[in-house]
């Protein structure tokens, strides 16, 4: 039986850990409640520890690339392996990739959750089939880059009966691709009251947070101003994602909320509060017509900064208390604190992983990163490109490819493949922008960065274009029918307001 | 404006607890939490309080219903009820019905969760739309019989920021429909250990906790002994939910895990512990066909007495162990706290609220209760009906036709319609049951009770119409559709997996 072949493969091997720089304490790269942790290097009182893990390759099985992550750059580069020349092990705390485009959608009920998040086993089906390959449900909490191993920690949240258990996997070639974690700027208070808009989870938070107020605010006992309180969501960051959850809102409230809630809906309020312009990145035309679009929504626009974040107030720099019920911070995001403390190189400010053209991490041996938590190093006189889903996913493409190919040369194995001719390096082509803005309106602008010159679009046809687009790029076809079946069903019967 | 005239009946009223036996502290009728607590008459420091609620309709409004729950019993009242004779307020921690024959279905995925949950706003509009009719997310507290009010607290988990508060509601008509808890017989740590099948929470919980198990047992480092604990599912409590629920396990390991789980298939196993007879009220051909199916499904069928469960194992009345990583408890169910609690007549044993065969409670003016925590009285000569969504569902209605016809003849106020004939009293037909066992097979048994001759089915085509008879009867087209398209997706990509 391959399963009893393959138990040969977990050894037991001695990790002293204290003689391993890489070692952390156990970092969940995807929660938001312990985003402001620092980083400390554990120093367990006993040493050795003895634990289990997969233990490097032997000469008749595949090379073995370890994936640390599941977001849009792990997954592509998963879907894009080969794995009739690789094992592929993917370490995560989620078994799901989310079509993050599409999640302020789920906050109101347009779409489901379910409809925007693809499970691995979906996008590389050998992670679950292959004797070899395998998702780990864990973190990883540091890197032996000497020895080529990781060290993970199993995630067992809403297991009581089971503690935490820490195990290696050794790799011929690792990526990094751990993303990135939402910024507060030190701001006091954010993390503990406000929501982030990053993962399903947040979605499901601020959909239950927003039903739960509109039926406690239409209950007898509460006041006026109580009332106004609890039904006033307040969006931090005019980023896409930022403008994109207003304008879902904005027509929640006034489609469903107008039907539903009839005897609260002259209560509810949207305030969307920058520190800039909204949506930066776009042409000063559609910024225009997104302002322009939000407020006759509803939507009131704040200029402002948020300096503390109170349970039920935002004070702002200029001393204003702003009352909330629901406050959703979006405010872009940074590198977590485990990539912050892996001892390799850095791109220049900001801490991400530093990557040479070839998205390879150099003075190590096979260590690449990809996505949100790694940028060029200074030498390569590139600049850091932008946390985008579409920077991340064509970073994935161009890695499987890249190693695809070393592996076809023969050169999979750990410290082998260095004279492989790496071929063409990546180069970043950026295809456009696109941000709904509520009402069926959306912004489409294909210009290739700021400076230059193309066409950008704004209104329906538009909005058009932006669902078509995410539609075709939803990555398999269960969703695509859920996306599609959830539109339509939004369209006839209105969102689903079942609190559950 | 409609709403600022309704706002005049918000009346502050003097209510001093100490003089109403009827007032409790707060339960949660529909939280599996707080099932073994024991209703204590709660007398607070401070009297009197001081609260707000919903006062004595006046002259010139409809007379008001109140309706305690939001299951079969109560939504059915709600959607027959006729909104042009009676303002409704429903109270109830819970702002949808859920469907609970198809309940199991979700817990492995071959549903959706938002498929068999339908906003009570869907069955009755009136509730948020006319300006006498509410929905509260509250929890009922007391009955004031004499003066015709209800006490309530608000729900308000998941939002910190906000202390739940006390009101009240004033009726003319009030139908108490809480429905019933699960039964633990006092069996030491079903509580704490086992998870319940009655609501969607407990359904999400289960399939979270059988996607961890089916992750965890994965890594290395785990043993595999425990490897075999994490993936031993055990159902306890052979009736409908019970096998329902192991078929769709079956049938989700069969399919679906040995696709995508297929490191840990072989480790897999469901066992189904009942006392007695599994399905006991069916047809003894029938319940020999569910237990043939079941066993050639893989499903284990252990005749057993729980004695006491804890955190890894559960302890039969033979002494023996059983592992388990999963843990659902299903053997049936009996009155809550609240209802004990309640100093209105009873039922002959079991402690159900007491009615006649008008569905009124006798010895009180204008309380009506149905469902599950209703039976008739001893006068009335009628033995207790079971605990089934069909009756509940009949009294309902029974009770809506009932209600409007007081209403009609001008009796809706409170303490008036005393001389208005009722009619017919409310009768009970058994239309038969049905359960799935898995692998596209059921039991349809028509027969009106196990005495009677009667039509009995087993096999594909029971199944066939045990799908079509639920499909036909989920409330909403939007639900419809939904079960309809999750059974083809299921059918053609299989379950979905993502852990959200």
């Amino acid at each position: 039986m391959a399963w009893f072949r393959n138990l040969s493969r977990f050894s037991t091997i001695n990790v002293s850990r204290r003689h391993d720089p890489f070692l952390l304490s156990s970092f969940n790269c995807f929660s938001s409640n312990n985003i402001n942790t620092n980083p400390t290097i554990e120093k367990p009182s006993v040493d050795p520890v003895q634990y289990s893990g997969l233990g490097p390759t032997k000469p008749h099985e595949k090379p073995r690339v370890v994936v640390l992550g599941s977001g849009w750059a792990g997954c592509r580069l998963m879907k894009g392996l080969d794995p009739e020349i690789y094992d592929i092990v993917c370490v995560s705390p989620r078994n799901h990739m989310v079509f993050t485009p599409l999640l302020a959608s789920t906050c109101v009920g347009t779409l489901e959750f379910r409809s925007v998040a693809e499970p691995i086993a979906r996008i590389q089906p050998a992670i679950s089939r292959e004797p070899g390959s395998y998702f780990f449900l864990s973190n990883c909490t540091g890197i032996s880059a000497d020895k080529h191993m990781v060290h993970c920690e199993t995630v067992t949240e809403g297991e009581q009966a089971l503690d935490p258990w820490s195990f290696t996997v050794s790799y011929d070639k690792l990526v990094i691709a751990l993303g990135a974690q939402p910024t507060t700027f030190g701001i006091r208070g954010v993390k503990e009251h406000a929501i982030f808009l990053r993962e399903v989870h947040h979605a499901q938070e601020i959909r239950r947070k927003l039903l739960l107020n509109l039926m406690l605010s239409d209950v007898p006992g509460i006041s006026e101003e109580e009332k106004r309180r609890l039904l006033h969501c307040v969006v931090v960051g005019g980023g896409p994602t930022g403008v994109e959850f207003s304008g879902e809102l904005s027509d929640f409230i006034m489609r469903d909320v107008r039907q539903r809630y009839a005897h609260v809906k002259d209560y509810v309020h949207v305030t969307l509060i920058e520190a800039n312009e909204i949506l930066s990145s776009f042409d000063v035309r559609l910024r225009n017509y997104a302002t322009k679009q939000l407020t006759k929504s509803g939507v009131r626009l704040v200029r402002g900064t948020v300096k503390d974040v109170q349970d039920q107030n935002i004070i702002l720099n200029d001393g204003s208390e702003v009352p909330y019920g629901l406050l959703v911070w979006s405010t872009g995001v940074g590198p977590s604190p485990l990539i912050h403390a892996l001892d390799l190189p850095k791109a220049p400010g900001g801490g991400r992983i530093g990557v040479d053209e070839w998205l390879r991490v150099p003075s190590v041996q096979d260590i690449f990163s990809i996505g949100d938590c790694s940028g060029f190093v200074e030498s390569t006189g590139r600049q850091t490109l932008p946390a985008l889903a579409q920077v991340a996913e064509r970073e994935g493409k161009y890695l499987a490819h890249l190693l695809n190919k070393i592996g076809k040369a023969g050169g999979g194995r750990a410290n082998s493949g260095k004279d492989i001719d790496f071929g063409e390096p990546f180069v970043y082509k950026h295809l456009g922008s696109m941000a709904s803005v509520g009402s069926y309106k959306a912004l489409v602008d294909l210009r290739q960065s700021k400076e230059t010159k193309g066409i950008s679009l704004a209104g329906f046809i538009s909005w058009f274009i932006w669902r078509s687009a995410y539609l075709t790029r939803v990555v398999s076809w269960r969703n695509r029918i859920y996306v599609a079946i959830n539109w339509a069903t939004t369209l006839v019967f209105g969102r689903d307001i079942s609190r559950i």
